[in-house]
């Protein structure tokens, strides 16, 4: 038998990082919809990561990052490039073991997401909004200090975290037929499609993007890793203006489809989620059941299709103006 | 040894109803809310049944009743007086098993409830407003056609649903405290407090009501089931002129204490609830939590304390107010 080349990221991995985090994360249910059937066109399962501990499932990839450090590591501390759900899960894992935990941010980050990362016990580095200037602060805080990037996405070890999610909507309900997932990153469906395609190859993996800022729907259309400008959208939490290193070659060979949504459609979905499934969604979370509102993925009326909702950290303001049906603008 | 008379509802009723419904309804989560500790002043558990089929608790209860009818019962159909999300679950369940469900609404009833009932199978008959007229008229219905009666709360097969809740705050957090659970007719709490008190009597059990419409809470200021005026509230699904015969007695024996709360304090509970637990509850599951974080149940850090939060289903509009800090009117 010949050698092959283990996959940087393996089913086994998945396995492996849910035995791991079970102790420190919510097993959130996956939830039956079918006030929502006939809106969306087929039998709705919500898989609700709003109710994970740090309202995200950013704290499964964190715990999993973490647990799997040396002692020594541990000591150093860690550090990452956030100012949102990636962040505040960091620094509620961080607390929870007594490592110290450094988030770099971009000097004109809102002060409320200051403090949510600080009142988890991060320390706040404040930084250049450009992108590559935060990148190389962080890469210059880890040769001082050799703290641990704990990256929100780039890294096999977190996205085995995040793809508990795609262990936990088999175990629920083996017969889902379609998976539908947010993308900004890339690192959430990377996990969750390992799970589920080296489970059942036959499970569809639907990938979704604002249309504002889209690199992984260009590169697939492309067929090759394309940049693009990306516009503000009210689904900040998802923005992507080209795929990186790790997740592209997962998300190329696993999902299935990747479709992109208009602000309005999100808008729509956060009202529609907040009204049938009583969930307050921020609109990143919102975008896979707008893809299906708005008919972006081609569903029949009795498939079982489950949306990962990834998160319900938003201004209560601001979603009360999407209930109002007030206007509301794409920015982050 | 002396025969002593079944009490009409007990722990063993609520364990059979337990496996009855158990295929029929959600297992919702007993979620733990870190974020919430800090406000309400202990360790916070919410139990979400607004993510209970029907968007309500009181699915529970009405699969029961509806599962412990005859065969002959079933063929002749059903009737409730409710035009809340008791007739939506009694409606439901008719649906699932075929069974003809009648619902008396008051004639100025909004047009989304009486939607709402006939989506999900119901037949509405509209009366009078007066609440004795209705009683009369479901009275009339029964003994022309045959239809049981299902109650939504002055039944202890209902009860006895509803009190399901209860076993499984137990079976997710043995080592809870203090349950706190809104009264409106009394028979919601009439189970929970007969399931968590029949099985460690240690557990505090707290009711609490709208001070607009409180007469469990005058009753027991007065010993004795004492009638008062409403006035309308926020919390429309727990308005409460008087205790009736059945739950009063096992409210009586089984609550520790009941307290009452203020229109202000619910819509401020609402938005918390939106913010830290990502969920959309409607302001008569919101009383729960404004109790806490008005200081109207003593608590200590350390103690766990659950909240049963019974529906979301309240005009998404009117939330997204609550949200942007906006004045609404106590109406129904």
């Amino acid at each position: 038998m010949s050698e092959t080349k283990k996959a940087p990221l393996t089913l086994q991995d998945i396995k492996d990082a849910q035995v791991r985090i079970k102790p420190y994360v919510n097993r959130t249910p996956l939830l039956r919809e079918e006030d929502m059937d006939e809106a969306l066109g087929c039998h709705v399962y919500l898989k609700p990561e709003m109710l994970q501990v740090t309202g995200a499932f950013k704290a499964r990839g964190a715990f999993n990052k973490v647990l799997s450090l040396t002692e020594e590591e541990r000591q150093r501390g860690i550090i990452f490039s956030s100012s949102g759900n990636h962040a505040a899960a960091c620094a509620y894992v961080g607390k929870m073991f007594g490592i110290k935990a450094y988030a770099v941010m971009p000097k004109d980050t809102p002060k409320e997401k200051i403090r949510n990362c600080e009142k988890r016990g991060g320390t706040v580095i404040l930084w250049e909004r450009d992108y590559q200037a935060r990148v190389k602060k962080v890469a210059d805080e880890i040769k001082e200090h050799g703290y641990t990037l704990v990256h929100g996405f780039d890294d096999y070890t977190v996205m085995a975290g995040q793809g508990t999610i795609g262990l936990e909507i088999l175990e629920d309900e083996p017969k889902i037929k379609t998976v539908v997932v947010p993308i900004g990153g890339g690192g959430l469906i990377s996990g969750i499609s390992t799970a589920i395609k080296e489970t059942d190859p036959s499970i569809r993996v639907v990938g979704v993007q604002a249309a504002a800022s889209c690199g992984y729907y260009l590169s697939r259309l492309n067929g090759r890793p394309t940049r693009m400008t990306s516009q503000p959208t009210l689904a900040d939490g998802i923005e992507c203006s080209y795929p990186t290193e790790n997740p592209y070659p997962i998300v190329d060979k696993y999902v299935d489809e990747i479709v992109i949504v208009g602000e309005k459609e999100i808008a729509e979905a956060v009202t529609l989620i907040g009204q049938r499934a009583h969930l307050v969604a921020e609109p990143t979370s919102s975008v896979v059941v707008a893809a299906l509102l708005a008919k972006k993925i081609v569903v029949s009326p009795e498939e079982k299709v489950a949306c990962v909702l990834t998160s319900g950290n938003y201004d209560i303001d601001l979603i009360g103006k999407f209930y109002k049906g007030e206007e509301v603008e794409g920015v982050d």
